[in-house]
């Protein structure tokens, strides 16, 4: 099934049931006003809003009404946790590469995971405002779950068993004011500001057999100013979504709720497929030809990103967004 | 005024009024369901909630019922956003001795500020749980303030503005874990499990001459296993409150009900007045000693975390949690 949130009278907008083509939706508020109370209650109402999926796609639902994405907001409009991970090791080795690292923080020990901040999450097509182009402002297009009440120290297998969404993100980062965040060990606070959010979160089953192994094997599709940019595939994540979440849950129990991403979406072969996020077009320019060419964004400049399926339909919608001065 | 969550039907809890002696309690229902719910709407909520508040302090109340301290939840048993800050210098500056770290990550250029888990934060008597007393299990006591909406770019002027209330808080931590957790740059994960809080949130004005330019003059008496530890006053801290909103606003609005927290309390003569967390201790006996001779808490330990005021009374209430493998 496919649940968006639409503007409603509090923060947390209220909850829809999207049909599988994108252009329907209908009110879930009868079972659960929110995602948030939702998934706080998601075995009693995960088969009433099955019923009311599968109604709507037999188009006997009442109460239908057109599903526009554009006014849509993050699934989750504001969230308890969102822990974002660096799983595409690629990525990380393009970039330890390109910055002459000593030693590259990302290793296969054990993944890398930050703690993002989650009160304020941007709809697919909100502007990303930001106070400075000086700060090197990047998308990160990513994929992340949204899990179930998990207790310290699940196991991978039991890990397995909390995925209840899927989503898409784009991560903003504020490229030059990373390195000084990192360097201080306390991660990233002004580097990371608001994130958004794909229309549509959808249960695994969505993804047919591209959601294998706790990973999305879609090609996730970023266009900068309308031209293509990159396209590499989820399914070539170092880590699924089920270690991360055996990972975040390791010292603490993770409530219903709590977001955890992929980190940029990253293939071993940028040159051919492009990469979601500047920063690594930059990476590999620095290894060619000793300098980046190609700058970060500049005040109005958009950025797009869908995950494609093999038919070409975005089973989360589309990002689309405008960057601006805050 | 003084709020306090108690345990009702979801997880927010509900919002109850205490009153100045901690010995009362009324229910604020028909206000405001929860905390976050009146933190979502100060402006309307903020005199209704004074009104009633008054009518407890008054004795003409209807519905009160005793308060105790030990059912309470935290304040916001979750939070969208909570922002932890390094703001007692002297603090780094012994450990960085203590560690001999060539550099000291808290420099007095910016704060030092992670993005701490929300999503599960524990009532001032719940039971502590951790995995394994290797991991080098320890307490942090600490204030924090609640800040409603505070625009992108907020001057410290502004941000004085956002605070609503005042909390004081326990911020475990696992000091074995956190130095790996910091050499990669992403923060903090494993090393920071769930916050526990003191059971009272206050405003502003409940502190009187206490808070003083953004900061708790009060002493935190720390008994760990009923010794007492130390007693740090919070008046010293080398940012103000207003300078970490600020700094946390830099490239993102905060939403309202944003933690933040003041970091281990800690005073410049801690041979003195003894210190918050044990990591401080054991970083005096390495600088005395070479090395460290109190050890860690284990499974079974208490601690007891209290600011008191010149009356010795506790306007927040009491931490009093046990640890216990998780």
């Amino acid at each position: 099934m496919k649940l968006a949130t639409l503007p409603g009278a509090g923060r947390e907008g209220r909850l829809v049931l999207v049909s599988r083509d994108l252009t329907r939706a209908v009110s879930a508020g009868t079972i659960a006003s929110t995602l948030q109370a939702a998934l706080d209650d998601w075995a009693r109402v995960e088969p009433q809003l099955l019923a009311l999926s599968q109604s709507l796609e037999a188009r006997t639902a009442g109460d239908v009404f057109p599903f526009d994405q554009a006014h849509a907001l993050a699934p989750l409009p504001r969230a308890f946790q969102w822990l974002d991970a660096s799983a595409f090791l690629s990525h990380g080795r393009l970039m330890a590469k390109a910055m002459r690292l000593s030693s590259n923080p990302q290793t296969s020990d054990a993944p890398l995971m930050y703690q993002g901040g989650s009160d304020d999450f941007l709809g697919p097509c909100t502007d990303a405002p930001f106070p400075s182009e000086a700060d090197g402002i990047d998308f990160e297009g990513e994929f992340a779950v949204i899990v179930d009440e998990t207790p310290m120290g699940a196991s991978t297998e039991r890990a397995r068993q909390a995925v209840r969404l899927v989503v898409q993100l784009n991560d903003w980062s504020l490229r030059v004011v990373a390195p000084r965040e990192m360097q201080s060990g306390f991660g990233f606070i002004h580097a990371k500001p608001a994130t958004a959010f794909a229309p549509v979160a959808v249960t695994p089953d969505e993804l047919g057999s591209s959601w294998t192994d706790g990973r999305v094997g879609l090609d996730l599709h970023i266009a900068w100013n309308d031209k293509p940019f990159g396209r590499p595939n989820g399914g070539v994540m170092s880590y699924s979504f089920f270690e991360l979440i055996a990972h975040a849950a390791r010292t603490r129990r993770l409530r219903a709720g709590t977001i955890i991403g992929s980190g940029t979406v990253s293939n071993d072969n940028p040159q051919d497929v492009g990469s979601a996020c500047i920063a690594e077009k930059r990476g590999l320019e620095i290894i060619a030809a000793g300098e980046p060419t190609t700058p970060f964004m500049t005040f109005g400049d958009r950025v797009r990103m869908e995950a494609l399926d093999e038919r070409g339909d975005a089973p989360f919608g589309a990002i689309d967004q405008r960057v601006v001065k805050g």
